[in-house]
């Protein structure tokens, strides 16, 4: 029997979602002990990612009740720190008292991160950045988000923390926007608790390749946390994994595979106008399916391959294990 | 003194705005009526583009009263066919009860069309397209979103009808998605009153040269309307015009004048983050300059380098209208 | 036993390649009697498009000698209208003398399609655009482009002419830059020998769907000749096929199939670091298993998914049948 | 009189280029010496970046005397590092061999810099980096291109050595390709004599704000040097600079201004079909606009706006100097 990793998924993928045009939202209005509950049905995910806060009404102790209750651990919490308030900035506000805000919310979610023994806070900071030319100064921006992101870190030495990066959106260009910049800023921390949730979409999306970005913050002792799903290289689509870019995806978990890193695969997809349990239902198919490839795979040869910068002898080896049909016929 | 053409801008740039993480919107709502007030309070605009169906209790004698109260006439009105409803699209929709609804649902904008008197209908099929790879059948889409809106010109022949194309956003992938598939699928339809108006950033984030796509239209007597605003190429933005691509800009309303269109210039922009009534001064401040330099233009000189592809001539007498210090020095 | 369709390939893909960098070549020239061996040396290739004029010395009875050896024939001639003659454009170039010169060189390759015997005359006018903002007249542009392929056409009625479309390189902006754009100009030149080769790369490149693109010249009986690669999206990387989107590969071919389109399975590729014949092997082994995947999948299913847009379904059904280690486990 | 800052160019602007498909070239090739004739007629100029080897029989002292001639310095010497010998790779080619002729062509290059007393060695290494998912190992890459580069320094402690990185082309993906991670590896190299010269329109292709990449080398003290040109996002197009995004070109210099920066405002522009000196000297003429606009502008007003992310006020400050005919008619 095949010894598969742990899977998990953002809370978010089994909610509803609203855009700037269809704002009375694509389906009802899902609670968080909902979601909990549509996590659970899918029956393969062992974490989830929780959104704070709660919908209204519901405690902490709610929400640990839940995912015992469907057999699920919290990896992470992520804090709301792109709404309205922050709209110009989390850790990058122009207001101090805005700034100050972000960060009794960040506190305040990393007291769920105890509550709930997850393993990180993450941090997607989503509103900092800016929209326009001219509209901010680059120095200020970087001097904001490095010494806003050590203060959380240092308040909080018990606590990883993670930083989830992505290219742009909501704001036209987001502060931290690559694998090599965020690299950068945590060096510029100096702290011993800052690292790196890589999005695969993000990634893609940045015109990175996800493996190289996935190998940089490994060599970098950054790679503390990941998601998948997948786009169509030009937005964060957050479409279901596999259903576009399967080469890049079995490139991304191969790399992980000879680092030996060992994590929780998880999925941060928006089915808009899906199914959003068979949507992962849909998603934890493709990653088994990848990881079977994988333990298929002549990785000795792959490597060899590499190591002369084959191109084609390294398609040919990964086509063997990860598509049908593709052996000669006899 | 300078004669200006008139001006005018989609109501919705007097909006607040929501999008998938500041779920809270960015800002409290705005009525319709407000959102006339604010545009009146530009001083500046001529006409709106209206969409419909208006705010809780707002009827048509209430918008005709408060534009008539702020020196204001609707040019258009845009139903909201990408609501929930519609999410899977409107004119191919796989339901042929969403599509009877979608119908519906612009019938009755037409009446409203009617009623304030506007110059046309506005039809921006956002969630007719597709999401992924292999969710739909092409040839099936083509035949639903021709014959819908014949079907839709010949319900209403006293109307004019103008699509807007966007390449994508909302859907992955939207129909309408350039210039000369408009054009094509217009043809197809076999009727007089459908036209395009052309959006300046959808045609920039589609990689089309917004001038040759005027071109395009206006050499099939398609260009009924358009808007500007901009964008960094990549999504549609939606800022304000002027601030990424001047140069395409003057390119644009250059090939306007000399095919002698005469037009509302009006405004596509959601200032999320900014005071849309100061946004829309803004633009109009900067679209005069550009009616400006275009009086300042040696049409007859720019027609000669042009004749010769003198890219170098060509932007040296735009640069001599368009720039200020630009002129050598004594 | 499989009965798969014709092979076939651009000569050029077994050439050697220059760029503005390596103006040394990335491997020394390759005549074109060479290019024919190498393609014939792939074993599995029936036709090859022929660009012309051949190398110093070749005649056209050498050519046909030399693929009768290699058992290949010529599926197309490839006149060179992009080198530095025609480096403002072939069919646009702003003076009448290089037009006639290009119109002159068209038909002496359209004598080489009637001595070959070939099926077309391919026309890929890739310095027919512009560079810069402001630089053309548009509407002169679609003028120019139009009425000289419609002389091309009604001087050579005998001969069919497709037409390749890519969005930009080496102008950066082509004219012919679209499904729809050249489907609308081969509609106004009013001539019935002008049709279209669709290159999956370009409309991929071009943020077309392939499958849309082709389905959209089927239905406007255009879809003539088409050939594949793959790219990462924003360039016309010419890549070998199947490397980067084997599921819009196989959606293409798909929709080739429910349409009954029976034509040659062209590969247009430049290996420019790799072995030539080689690419060419790996191509079509992987051409091979898109093709027998499509023998095995559930048509029936797929429309069926398709006509309620649902994604998810129709991924399922194309992942059971294009990739390995799919299906659960027992 | 304006104290304008010294120009330079790459000597190639003065070249003529070939590319894939024009394969005769765009003009006939243009010597080393005639380059820097052509680029002392521009009469603007007083720098230029040489290439390194220069035309065949062209010794050291001919280039000298050239310059001399010519009213010229060298600012740097740029090494050919990526001809067909290094098409897989300089720094990281999996050849050891291949790896150790490129130091050897960049010690020789470093020789000529003493030679012609220029301020820095300039490294692009275009050809180190990938083309195809699955090539490479990145970890590999990463340890190559930094150790080579390391190597470098090390061997030269009297020059200056500055790394042009850039997102793609000639390889699909450029190894160094963004200014976060160029100043990543060059921290991880512990040499100080590694800096980085960045190209405008890189920066503008690869989705970074050029004046935010700008910023981040200053604060990180690697800005050594830099040039400019203009694109159109999607590609390093290398077009005459102001030509399309003029207002992220004054940010850019806005930046470079209140950081106190001097340094050479160079030139990158390939003007593959237009007069190279013609180009030169509206590129000049720009350039001279920008400055004289800087200049007026209310930079104490613009810090106040940033400092409250008014993008609105931001845009309206610049525009005031920036364009003609913007300010309110009397």
């Amino acid at each position: 029997m095949t010894d598969y990793p742990p899977f998990g998924a953002g809370l978010w993928h089994f909610a509803s979602y609203v855009d700037r045009y269809a704002t009375d939202g694509y389906a009802p209005e899902v609670s968080t002990l909902e979601q909990i509950a549509r996590a659970g049905s899918v029956g393969e995910l062992s974490y989830v990612d929780v959104p704070y806060p709660f919908s209204e009404g519901v405690s902490v102790d709610d929400v640990k009740q839940a995912l015992a209750d469907n057999g699920l651990q919290a990896i992470g919490v992520t804090p709301e720190i792109y709404m309205r308030r922050f709209s110009k900035g989390a850790f990058t506000n122009p207001d101090p008292e805005v700034r100050a805000a972000a960060l009794a919310a960040l506190n305040e979610a990393a007291d769920v991160v105890r509550a709930l023994e997850a393993k990180y806070l993450k941090v997607w900071p989503g509103q900092d950045g800016w929209d326009y030319p001219l509209q901010v100064n680059h120095h200020e921006q970087w001097e904001l988000a490095v010494s806003g992101m050590r203060e959380l870190a240092q308040a909080n030495p018990d606590i990883k923390i993670v930083i989830e990066y992505k290219p742009r959106e909501p704001r036209n260009k987001m502060f931290w926007d690559s694998a090599a910049k965020t690299a950068l800023g945590i060096k510029a921390m100096g702290v011993d608790n800052v690292g790196v949730l890589l999005d695969f979409g993000h990634a893609l999306f940045g015109g990175e390749s996800p493996a190289a970005a996935a190998q940089l913050l490994i060599d970098h002792d950054l790679l503390w946390a990941m998601d998948v799903n997948d786009n169509l290289r030009s937005w964060d689509d957050d479409m279901v994994v596999g259903t576009v870019h399967p080469i890049e995806l079995f490139e991304y978990f191969y790399t992980l595979k000879i680092n030996g890193w060992e994590g929780v695969w998880q999925l941060d997809q928006f089915p808009f106008r899906e199914d959003t349990v068979e949507a992962a239902k849909l998603s934890i198919r493709f990653l088994k399916a990848i990881w079977r490839s994988l333990e298929q795979l002549d990785i000795e040869a792959l490597k060899a391959a590499q190591a002369r910068q084959d191109a084609l002898g390294a398609q040919r080896l990964v086509q063997d294990v990860l598509f049908a049909n593709i052996r000669d016929e006899a």
